[in-house]
């Protein structure tokens, strides 16, 4: 993106080419009820909306969600292409063919026992967004492509971000031998319409579009707290994962005395509470996270030999959360030491914090203020595949308040009211971006 | 079981009927061969005899071993049958048809990634004594019947030594209804043979067997340690376990602030040493294991909403371990309240202490003597289908040495010889306690 061309947006320059009274809006009711239709693929038996979802990337809840996504980009009339990664586009047309197209969307994919409006609050609104223009029979300048890409959430060794990674051509090759559940992931992509063998394809061309832009649930507190209705995000913060294995020594829970003891379990126990610890013990917003935890054997009656566990770190800076990482990892050595057993702690996973485009921050703060809704900038603490369309275009952000800043659970909240002032705030900002 | 009658023993009135030079020993590269033989059964690909062995309670692999041990029982001549828990039951005729027989053998189902010698020894030894006696000629005064006890491991809801408590009628019709993988446990009886809608038939009433004797691997490291190839085990160690669900609140792990967080494996984790801690701050035997812990949703991204954990505590005294129990309880809840988590801690099993009968402990101890072997009075830390046993006739246990005390688990290790001295010990004892 040309600065320059941006640099107007400040100043007002880039008027709208329609008039207010002209202007189209989203239809609140359908995008609730779109939102209701697509939340029974992967609810719990017997549950209600808010009984939350289970769409895993890949899994056959998320096959059959993407058929109904898919369907909703068809009937707006949008060419719809998956590319090798599972990506799924919808490309409508503009009026000026050698313009870059202009690329906005989320995913459908949910953690185990989620909510339903992490990602598809914005996935839904963008391919409204394409069927609302359809129907009121307007053609922007640039071309419009809606995404939603693969599997944002944690999958095959607790990697996010498939889809997008792919299109940032982050993907490793060795990635696509991992197994999850007895699946190999370049299967798991096969059975969504991708072509593993073909997964450089999917990368997007710097300059391949005019900019990118995600709206999504805050999955914070913050706007909630403050009543403000629009968030404009500033920054994406940096993410370390961390694999971590802890080694002892089964043995019989009846027979072994406690002095003589071997306790995985011990060890795991005491790197969580730490963690913690070490997290709080500096100023700042920086957080950790034990997440994930598995015992072997498992059983009443054995003392654990074996524990593997994750930790994530969190915070826009990145060199913070690697300082706390080095603090966690020399705990773990006394730790081990202390407790006899053995503690291998390795860095899997790392994003760079991704900073939103200022050029796009500012169409968006416009956007709400023609709506009459108040806006405040603020950090994503989640990452978002928008942080891999960063490294590519330009890059912005629309939240929408999180009720208790709950997510990642059923009790994941938003108003059905917030939702349509996001998917408008959204509209709004495709509309002026896509007019220059 | 007379006490008289057994007074008699500790003076020798109870003659042998064997002079030394005729009495029977045990074959001990057969008893190799077979425990080789049947480890084949749950080994893990590509492993050993000393990769160790999953034959869990009611699985293929355990309806695979029993099968493996049915047929060495008819081999011997034995008369085989299964009552309603599953249990097998290998009877030989004696001289005398009037008297009640003599019940001894163990068990063959494992742990998850269990040893080969943990109830394997005292079964595979019990049906080779029928064998001996078949091959040398020998006849017994009493019957005597070997049996493979259905199940002795934790199972189901947590449930241990199933088809001795079915025997001792301590099964509640309940436990038949609890589910384990997809599998409920009434089914899991029938497909070993069991019948779960006559579970009361496989009671065994007072009176009905002479006493029951086992020889077992020690599970601990007494024994190895001092270098004794025999133990006489003079009680079997109270057990109670623990049902912990804490409940916390499932959150996004990016941005949910430390403060703001109620997170279950925090929870989990301060119980976990908490555990530790009380059961070492009283001097004494006694231990306390957190072996089993499910987190949910168990995402390297979601903050833990919940965790499901055991409590395992034992001691020889019931009241002691029932004392640490409550103050894990009040330590709970001092937890709960300080995370802003919920705890729940319910006990679902209680073993009684199980004294060996005084009488037959002498008769141990007199046939190692007689086999040149040295022998100790130890008590058992390990449940064993012989406590159940406890309640309904006089009762022994033989233990060998485990290199350094390790079970429950493939490094579990018993030599070959302490092996065959043990099996000899058994032999010896119930030739004794058969010709009363």
């Amino acid at each position: 993106m040309d600065r320059r061309k941006f640099a107007g947006v400040a100043a007002g320059a880039v008027a709208c080419r329609l008039t207010g009274a002209d202007r189209p809006r989203m239809d609140a009711a359908k995008l609730e009820a779109t939102l209701t239709a697509l939340s029974l693929i992967g609810r719990p038996a017997g549950g209600s909306f808010y009984s939350g979802v289970s769409r895993i990337g890949y899994s056959d809840e998320d096959i059959a969600g993407r058929a109904f996504i898919t369907g909703l980009m068809k009937k707006a009339g949008a060419k719809v292409r998956v590319d090798a990664a599972g990506n799924i586009f919808a490309e409508r047309a503009g009026t000026d063919a050698s313009l870059t197209p202009l690329l906005f969307g989320s995913h459908i994919d949910s953690v185990p026992s989620g909510g339903n409006f992490d990602g598809c609050l914005g996935s839904v609104s963008a391919v409204q967004i394409l069927q609302t223009l359809e129907d009121a029979g307007i053609r922007t300048r640039r071309p419009l492509t809606a995404v939603v890409w693969a599997c944002e959430e944690a999958s095959f060794a607790g990697l996010s971000l498939n889809g997008s990674r792919a299109a940032a051509g982050e993907m490793q090759v060795a990635e696509l031998k991992t197994v999850s559940n007895g699946l190999v992931k370049a299967d798991a992509i096969r059975r969504i319409g991708g072509d593993p063998t073909r997964i450089g394809e999917a990368r997007i061309a710097k300059g391949a579009y005019h900019a990118y832009v995600e709206l999504h649930i805050e999955q914070g507190g913050t706007l909630a707290r403050r009543k403000i209705p629009i968030g404009v995000v500033d920054g994406i913060v940096s993410v370390d994962s961390y694999d971590v294995v802890v080694t002892g020594e089964p043995n019989h829970a009846g027979t072994t005395p406690m002095g003589e003891r071997q306790d995985a379990l011990i060890g795991a126990a005491k790197l969580t509470l730490a963690v913690r610890e070490l997290v709080m013990s500096e100023t700042g917003a920086q957080v950790g996270t034990v997440g994930h935890i598995d015992v072997s054997p498992n059983a009443s009656n054995v003392i654990p030999g074996e524990v593997r566990m994750s930790i994530e770190l969190r915070d826009l800076s990145a060199s913070k959360i690697e300082v706390v990482g080095e603090k966690i990892r020399s705990r773990a050595a006394a730790i081990a030491k202390e407790n006899r057993t053995e503690i291998r702690m390795t860095r899997k996973g790392h994003h760079d914090p991704a900073m939103a485009s200022v050029e796009i921050q500012r169409v968006i703060e416009i956007a709400a203020r023609k709506l009459g809704l108040a806006s405040v900038h603020l950090p994503s603490g989640a990452a978002h595949d928008a942080q891999m369309m960063a490294k590519l275009m330009p890059m912005g952000m629309i939240f929408v308040p999180s009720v208790g800043g709950v997510s990642h659970s059923p009790k994941e909240l938003s108003s059905w009211e917030d939702c349509a002032n996001g998917a408008n705030v959204l509209l709004e900002t495709i509309l002026e971006l896509a007019a220059t």
